[in-house]
């Protein structure tokens, strides 16, 4: 399999050699993978060929044909706008963050000491974001803006005290914006009424004002406000963070809630994203906020420290009880955006801002001067132009001078300037406009006086220390040092999938031609997208047995909540209109539960037996009991208990023959890639996590992908786009092809794997599941396993009787982990009281074997409290993690030793990670709520 | 000056804001920036007007600008050869490595308990180097095959027995090898002679062989290397590292002396450079190696460390007595060759090795088989076929094919395979010889059997432990973060202008239109540089008030050696053949006596006066002894005291008018830009040093590329092209424009800058240094000023008397340094006993001042040792650096605490860096001289 001259890429992928893995298999015991897996995985569910892909090429290779497809993307000006801006990403933010491994492979922060760095980042941006809308809790981000709005909706019914199901949109919303918000609001019984808030406002228990509006007007809302709340409804803007630093903040018109995407703050297009959205709220309403939350707390020293604020909100602990099933953020865009708010300023925003807003200015007097009819007189960026039955031959002179506009109907061309508008750009559109004329003056502003931005924003140090590239480089790299990600060391978070992310991979979403592609620019200029996404549709559904894919979902989250819609369109299509059950077993992750309420269903939960396996008499019960009604069982296979369960067709088929559809969670595709495929082996539709198995790095907690797949009866069910109408099921994402951006990488994984290296792939992640499940087992018990005692991908150890027997946590052995230079396995899930580990293919023997090593030595620690050895609550677990500041303390009173707590193993004295702050104190921090940066004073000591 | 909208590139560039700056003037004591330079700067060299340069430019337009320039390149495959072979440049190390500021903004590693990543990297370099040439010693890399090779006549001249004066070169040379030896040799009385090594040699004190030759021929050497031995005489060998892993090695048929290029390790092209060469000695050699060798020894805890061996050797102690002028050495490009070993291992190697030679080794046979004749029977990698006639006819059908080949006359063609070469190269380069014929068979090896390899290489574990791309990650990362670089803090080296690395002035190097460009690529496909070097040629000529510059120089010591050849060419062209003697001030660098003596010159010493300045009635003195044999004055300027000479234009005058030259070495020429031109005030050349004043990074320590620029009189002088015979002056480096391939950067720092910011970035290093002075004289006596008390770009601090009362030196305080998170600054230079200092203009207030926080507060502990307070020889002081290892030991003997070793300052709590080693032992690595990889055993503890 191996070339005789040079590796393959899989060679470069696993992490494992021949002989490596040679060793591994003696430790578990078989003579071969193919051994191992015919034991592992389940007869029934093998598929029968080799994956139907083309052969692997090497990573030259596949740069050479993406610069092809990338070639088949034409770059033109944009000024489409529509929420979408051309902006300038500074190189020293691309290049030190974007582009820097450091970043961009880290997770989300549930472990907050070892993420100090990215947490502050997204403590600028919720600082950001809570200036520039004047509102005082900003969340850490959102997937986008429409997503951000919808979820601001359900925000407001259930904190509004109006009893109305009816949702006021701005009739100048976001065409985007307009459709998820459709989509989302069907299954949950909730009517959108489009208004154009000029009149009177009907009764609703939510408006959204969008602010300036999609053709560019800009609107005091004060007055709808005041009528909204007067009659009990709360008022979410959707406002332009650029905008925002001319204009009065929607906090300060009377929103109770804010959106948005900070895309323009330096996000390149990506044909649609990932981009951060935001949202911030009044106070009162800060519990309620969906995704993650940054807040400050203090350490065990007493030390301000950050970490995710208020995690009790979360669909993983609420489950169908959440009341969103957003479990990620857009942590790498919303850290860019941050930065790019650090680097500029508040005076270098303002003068960006003015900058655009003077080049719209000139456009529209230039335009009006030539005797055109510009629709609005006050605007921030966005000129809306009357042409009575132009508006199509305007558009296509502009494209040929290099510049698309957008045309909003026959009469009416609209023209969006940004960050780049230039002189030469204004020039180009007055030409199409069919006027000669090049000076463009930049003295007039016209925002009107009433909505001057009169408060403050960004006044922390913060936002004034970075100005020099020297000082931003030096800022990132700080920060960066704070954290763990995969360039440090192995991350096992079962569930997670942290596996390399290849630099192949991620280099071409960086070139102009996949990143400056706005997500309406016309087919003819995104060719190179559109094939690629159609190639990796292809790709995806053969690798998981279904007939059709959507990218469009952005987030496995998303992906969950478009394939219950596609089961849910097809029940009402054959006219099955009671199917409202979901059968979720209760092992599940929390957010299948929630996913299914947004669908407008309704949770059973089925049990487990004492494996973890599906209880097949209580599925037979509750299928019984909600035969008509039932809709679909939801099942993550192989199962959040890490083994493969054997009755996984049983389960199929026994839904199959109640109406039902089979919902497999993709997750865990990691396990199965290559081996089985879920749309042959009895499920009807799946979603995957392109994060997860195909490469696309975490970023910090998001961006993900989360593409749904399925078997050809649910295909027409699939999300439509925001632009195209009367597709059976709308948008569940803003752009019509979500995160393409990144779609890139996972093209590229598959492309240089081919059947043999993914299939390669998923055995040896199994391989190396088990050989961590052999070597800890000695030391602590393993909590599930399949046939022949063996585990699939991952694997949970149970630490519930240590805790009995001794009082070490789940959190001592965890945080003890960063001693060792570790991130956490996945903590009490899906049990509680037990770590879950999962190595993915990526990580060598060594590495594999250091952490067994640091577990294993932990597990001594952990017999000296048992023995007496170590005081039970003055001992290195309870007291981990130790800072360099910690351990070279003048006093030390600990009755354990400072090499004991800094260098357990002598391994740790060749460039030990020192942890920045110790353990740090949720509760505290969730009863003194602080989301934004914290004046200096409070690092004072 | 500002935009009103944005800031202008200078902006970021340099430091300080406008406030900081007004701040700094105050503590300065003037009122304007005007006002200081007005003191400051004699007014007899002011420049008169502002630079005559293209307006400045933003960062997005510079890259577009660049994008299009690139574009006028054409990248073809290159089968060229002749000591550049395309390679793989493994995406990893592109982007952690060669594009990661953590690498390229280093300096080098003088500093050694900082640099231990860089340094544990060029071990493995020289590992590497010396396990496939088969000989002892390797250094750490020189600048290019061709003065590798001239370092390498000039070694076997002064370490061989023979008196001769003949060195005999392989007429199978490379043509740059041989254009650069004659130039080397001329000037030394070394008589070149070529041979074909097939009959008896020449009386000669060393022999050098191509191995394999230029054409392709691979020969035994052996019988060559005994007769030369016989004779007395020392054989050198010019070795491919590629072919190394599959021939016997130099060492093992009898060379002394192993050189080449290590640029097919995966560094990219560049049209000519940057590339790392290397040399490599047998056992008795190694102190006579040029340039930078690396060794291990032993830190004060008694544990292994890195640092630069042999000292002693290097020019800047031994000045005129030097063997050689190098200063640098390509540190970045060696590691990433070294890295490029780590990816691939030995298999790895023999893999890409073997491929090249089958890939070779089936074109011939196709070509044979076409009846054409391939002209020798053994080889590696190049095939020369002989065409009577019809080679012009064939490189034009390669051409049309995307092929380049090599024209050796006009009956022959060279064709060279390498990593890239597949079966459609292969193809493409039969249908240029007519042939129709697709299929490539791989299964033949064609090597010699008497020359086949037996040895074992790259034995080390690691050569055997990075070879997932995770693990690489993990182990750049790693050694990046035991090192500073300016991404962490200040590196206040005088003498060295550690400024931004701008990333826009660096991401366009890595663009495949400048990186993959052959150095003899045809003109036509070269469009883009042409333009580019000839547009920079001009900028930097206006800027430095001189008529004309050469880019070839690929280090300032590279240019000073072309500047001398310049004056001495022109005398000699005059018949003024005496002239000889060139004066230089004792405060010199002392790589100018080294260069002098290298072009052929005796060095006279002038005296300096008791500030530091030329003193004059010495000069005098000296003018009167030597007026007819007065070649040459080599002066820096501003001093490298810091100081401007208010006599300089006497002293141009006084050499002028006795017939002599004036050579301003550039190394200051920060201190000068915008506001004087050497060419303008008296110099007829200099050299400059674009890795100083035009931002190319040091990278570890090298690359650097040193432009020589001289008055019209000079201009026929500049060195000529290695392709290019018959102009005076022959090449100084291999490559026709030297290290083409990063001269981007500098181009992009001008086109930013503009002339307003380059004098804006002038003055504020001016005011930056004269800040520091003001605030550091309270504490430590600045040791010269010039006029109005005022330094120029940087400051001597004096340590003399402080060490005579307290016994704390110049090493002590560099060392504390560390401690507080800072590079040292240049010690002992140019005055024994003192530490200079540059802030450049790129470090902001607040940088400066915590450098200026450090300084005083290790003035505090010097003066608790001069109280007694602290011991004197147990003191944070002379135990400086402190690691986190030392400081968190169990025992703790010290008599001052643990927080004073560690944590000085309250501030050094955020993100501390932490040294990873204690003060190293240099004296015991030179007594136990280890320079490769040592066995892993050495670390035990």
């Amino acid at each position: 399999m191996i070339d005789p001259f040079a590796p393959p890429f899989s060679a470069r992928h696993i992490g494992p050699s021949e002989s490596e893995q040679q060793r591994m298999l003696e430790a578990v015991g078989f003579e071969s993978v193919a051994d191992l897996v015919a034991v592992a995985v389940p007869e029934a569910i093998r598929a029968k060929d080799r994956l139907k892909l083309p052969a692997a090429i090497g990573e030259t290779e596949t740069i050479a044909e993406l610069r092809a497809i990338a070639g088949r993307n034409r770059v033109l000006t944009s000024m489409i706008g529509l929420g979408y801006h051309d902006t300038v990403t500074p190189a020293v933010i691309r290049r030190s963050l974007l582009e820097n491994p450091g970043w961009y492979t880290a997770y989300t922060p549930y472990q907050p000491e070892i993420s100090q760095g990215r947490l502050e980042a997204l403590l600028n941006f919720q600082t950001v974001v809570s200036d520039l809308t004047g509102l005082p809790v900003a969340g850490a981000s959102l997937l986008d803006e429409g997503t951000a709005a919808a979820e601001a909706m359900t925000l407001a019914r259930r904190a509004g005290k109006s009893k109305s199901d009816v949702f006021v949109v701005d009739a100048d919303a976001l065409p985007q914006t307009k459709a998820v918000l459709a989509t989302r609001a069907e299954p949950l019984g909730i009517t959108l009424v489009e208004h154009d808030l000029d009149g009177a406002l009907p009764e609703c228990f939510g408006v959204l004002v969008q602010y300036p509006g999609a053709s560019g007007r800009l609107r005091d809302f004060r007055a709808v406000a005041a009528a909204a709340h007067e009659a009990g409804a709360l008022v979410v803007a959707a406002a332009d963070l650029l905008a925002l630093t001319l204009v009065a903040a929607p906090g300060e018109l009377g929103a109770d809630i804010a959106i948005g995407s900070s895309q323009r703050f330096g996000v390149p297009f990506g044909f649609g994203g990932p981009h951060a959205a935001y949202m911030s709220v009044r106070e009162g309403l800060q519990r309620q906020l969906p995704g993650r939350l940054v807040g400050v707390s203090v350490d065990a020293d007493g030390d301000p420290a950050y970490r995710l604020a208020l995690q009790t909100r979360e669909q993983h602990i609420r489950r169908e009880k959440a009341t969103s099933n957003i479990c990620t953020a857009q942590v790498l865009l919303a850290v860019i955006a941050s930065m790019y708010a650090v680097y500029h300023g508040p005076e270098g925003l303002r003068g960006i801002a003015a900058r655009v807003h003077r080049h719209a200015v000139a456009l529209a007097a230039g335009l009006r001067e030539a005797g055109l009819e510009v629709v609005h007189a006050e605007f921030f960026d966005t000129v809306l132009v009357r042409v009575p039955g132009r508006a199509a031959a305007v558009l296509a002179a502009a494209a040929e001078r290099g510049v698309n506009l957008w045309q909003v109907d026959d009469d009416h061309v609209s023209i969006s300037c940004d960050e780049k508008t230039g002189a030469a750009e204004v020039a180009k559109v007055w030409a199409a406009f069919g006027l000669d004329r090049s000076e463009v003056d930049l003295d007039a502003d016209a925002l009107p006086a009433a909505l001057a931005r009169e408060s403050d924003y960004l006044t922390h140090p913060v936002f004034h220390s970075h100005r020099s590239e020297t000082a931003m480089l030096r800022y990132l790299r700080r920060l960066q040092d704070k954290d763990i990600a995969l360039d440090r060391s192995m991350i096992p978070l079962g569930s997670c999938t942290m596996k390399l992310n290849a630099t192949t991979e991620m280099e071409p979403i960086t070139w102009p031609e996949f990143a400056a592609i706005h997500p309406y620019a016309p087919a003819d200029q995104a060719e190179g997208y559109l094939e690629l996404i159609g190639t990796l549709e292809g790709w995806l559904a053969e690798v998981t047995g279904y007939d059709a894919v959507s990218v469009q979902p952005n987030a496995g989250s998303q992906g969950e909540f478009a394939g219950l819609l596609a089961i849910r369109a097809y029940h009402q299509a054959r006219g099955d209109d009671g199917r409202e059950v979901c059968l979720i077993p209760s092992s599940a992750h929390g957010t299948n539960a929630a996913s299914a309420v947004m669908a407008g269903m309704r949770v059973v939960v089925v049990a487990c037996d004492a494996e973890g396996n599906v209880d097949l008499a209580d599925l037979d019960a509750k299928i019984d009991k909600h035969r008509d009604r039932l809709a679909a069982i939801m099942v993550t296979y192989p199962s959040t208990h890490g083994v493969y369960e054997e009755t996984i067709t049983e389960v199929c088929a026994k839904v199959h023959e109640a109406g039902g559809q089979v919902y497999v969670d993709g997750a865990n595709l990691n396990a199965l890639v290559g081996l089985a495929k879920p749309g042959e082996f009895g499920a009807d539709v799946s979603h995957l996590n392109l994060h997860k198995t195909f490469c696309i790095p975490h970023g910090g907690g998001g961006p993900g992908v989360g593409p749904v797949a399925v078997r050809g009866h649910l295909a027409p069910y699939l999300p439509g786009h925001a632009l195209h109408d009367g597709t059976p099921v709308g948008a569940v994402s803003a752009a019509p092809y979500g995160s393409a951006g990144i779609l890139p990488i996972s093209w590229a994984y598959i492309r240089m794997m081919g059947s043999e290296g993914l299939t390669a792939a998923t055995e040896q992640a199994i391989l190396s599941a088990n050989y961590l499940a052999k070597r800890l087992a000695p030391h602590f018990p393993v909590l599930y396993t399949g046939r022949g005692g063996l585990v699939a991908h991952e694997c949970i150890v149970d630490l519930r009787q240590i805790t009995k027997e001794t009082g070490v946590t789940v959190d001592d052995v965890a945080k003890r982990l960063i001693d060792y230079g570790f991130h956490a396995p996945t903590m009490s899930f899906p049990v509680a009281g037990t770590l879950m580990i999962e190595p993915t293919e990526s990580e060598d023997l060594g590495e594999l074997d250091r952490f067994v090593d640091a577990m294993i030595a932990i597990r001594g620690e952990i017999a000296k409290v048992a023995s007496g050895a170590y005081d039970r609550t003055d001992n290195p677990l309870r007291n981990a993690p130790h800072t360099a500041e910690s351990v070279s303390a003048d006093e030390w009173s600990h009755p354990y030793t400072r090499t004991e707590a800094a260098y357990p193993l002598p391994s740790l004295r060749e460039g030990k990670y020192w942890v920045p702050v110790r353990r740090i104190d949720q509760a505290y921090g969730d009863r003194n709520l602080v989301c934004s940066c914290p004046p200096l004073e409070a690092y004072e000591d």
